[in-house]
């Protein structure tokens, strides 16, 4: 798999995403990855880079803070734009970026291009709980119509047969606020309709919020500013409570040994729910992986980012298309 | 005060909120509490409760799958419905339930009634972090307007000020997906306008997920599906991060031996975050305090509920109604 790795986007670019790539390039030496950016700067970090690293030059970055289609026409010459335009020109399979999540998504949707069948396209993210579950829709499309819901279920399922290497078909709930099918908001209730009636999701009804950790599915599909939020509290509250247990620890001398015996285990707990373990998203739905990587990750993160991009990218979208197709025949035939 | 107590209501009813109003009966005795339940079931209880306590025959209660507003006609004598009935006619100033959430909202709409000026109910419930904040709306309106948003800020603010002792004007933020007023769906931009034109509210912005348990507000409003899902997300992540903890500190004697220093203070933390620290969430909006216990809830919830409500509820409703009117004036003005 060829991959062209954004390295001007993100907190720490471009060191740590070039410091991340060159350790999955190491490891992965069958895949390739072209770092775009500029070429004065990245040179020099790469004289003793693996063979399978490349350099494609690009001298502008994406702000946090532009309107992303408008920065994305005013700089065509953008790491992000130049990564997206790879894709679209068959150079890269795929694209990585740690900038601005709406500039990542505006450059896919407008070089990469849309899946057939696929209005709206869904980020997915890893929750990292006992039993990991994947979020379907993290923030890519926050105003959703019932319809899309039931394609980030399809997209979804998809993806977590590659990701999380689930066999058979993976169960799919939907975040809502009650258990029965008449609950929730207009959204959720034509998306439980649409969900139930389909052959191709394996649909186990609505989930809870406090379900959600609980291992009742591999995939758990809303609209993108519900998951976001959900996403993003999820985060804090495992960060707060962590604080919490470290500040009950350090309390004393006495619980401070105590700690001692017990930090190589917490240290495990922190690191399981720490996001740079996955690393980056997916954004389902347009033809060719893309993935988003946290704004302030480091070269751990960028390497599991790229790592899972490896194991679960090729192909993708194109096993996807068919997923979407099968659906919509299903709908098709059911009318006739 | 004096509150009706919906005695049959909740998985542990009616034992447990026996237990929990006699014990909140003892710490107020300038209180009082009226249980609403089966006086041959809970006559024998009470032979030494403490004078404050009295009885008020009902002998039916609304199942949590019931339909609550069929439900409420049908069983005119069912607790909730005679606890509310209890509000309506003066008998009381405030009622409690842990039964269905939907039949308690029903009755306190049908029963106790709204107040001028509020189309809608929202739920406030406390989200326990190191700075505590306050989430509305929580679960009773899935479907929220923008003016919806704006007088669950107006409701809040008067009830922090309250609950949470915050002196001065509380600080309100709108729970979206990013900083920038322009951020979120068509309801989270449209309120964060309305909610900055006011001058009935200390308005500080949006507040992403991961901000909510950082003490960057005191209130945080949302509608009532994205509030459910942020609040049982946050519930079920804490339980879950702290069950990680306690397996890793079970892996061996040498840890078990350290975690048994600690245990203490991680008990600490865990009621910390445990919703029967403070055991119910307001039904702002409506008029008298009508608190909601978790359905669960045991006799130490329905206690620090009753507590919560007597140091809160005495003229709630009044003063949430000049708040409401007050900022309705200040549009009206501005209209002119």
């Amino acid at each position: 798999m060829r991959v062209a790795v954004d390295s001007l986007g993100g907190d720490n670019a471009p060191g740590e995403i070039v410091a991340g790539s060159v350790a999955a390039a190491r490891r992965r030496p069958d895949d390739e990855f072209c770092l775009v950016g500029d070429e004065a700067v990245l040179g020099p970090n790469l004289s003793d880079a693996p063979a399978n690293i490349s350099l494609r030059h690009a001298s502008e970055v994406v702000d946090m803070g532009e309107e992303p289609a408008v920065a994305l026409r005013r700089r065509p010459d953008s790491s992000v734009a130049v990564a997206a335009g790879m894709v679209r020109a068959g150079e890269a399979e795929a694209f990585f970026s740690a900038g601005s999540t709406g500039a990542t998504v505006a450059a896919a949707l407008l070089k990469v291009g849309r899946l057939a069948g696929c209005r709206r396209p869904g980020i997915v993210t890893m929750l990292p709980f006992d039993e990991p579950v994947l979020l379907v829709d993290a923030g890519a499309t926050v105003s959703c119509r019932p319809q899309d819901l039931l394609n980030f279920a399809i997209l979804g399922s998809v993806f977590a047969r590659r990701y999380l290497s689930v066999e058979g078909d993976p169960r799919v709930g939907l975040i809502n606020v009650g258990e029965e099918p008449g609950k929730g908001n207009d959204l959720a209730r034509e998306a439980h309709r649409l969900l139930a009636a389909s052959d191709s999701v394996h649909f186990v009804g609505n989930v809870e919020g406090r379900e959600i950790s609980r291992g009742v599915a591999d995939v758990l599909v809303t609209d993108g500013f519900t998951g976001n939020v959900v996403l993003k509290t999820a985060e804090g509250v495992a960060r707060e409570i962590l604080g919490m247990v470290r500040g009950a620890m350090t309390s004393n001398v006495a619980t401070k040994l105590a700690a001692s015996v017990l930090r190589p285990r917490l240290v495990a707990v922190r690191d399981r729910v720490d996001p740079e373990s996955y690393g980056g998203s997916f954004l389902l739905g347009v033809r060719g992986p893309v993935v988003i990587g946290h704004g302030n990750t480091r070269a751990r993160g960028v390497e599991n980012a790229l790592l899972g991009l490896s194991r679960s990218g090729s192909g993708l979208a194109e096993a996807s298309e068919r997923a979407l197709a099968v659906a919509q025949e299903q709908v098709t035939g059911d009318a006739v």
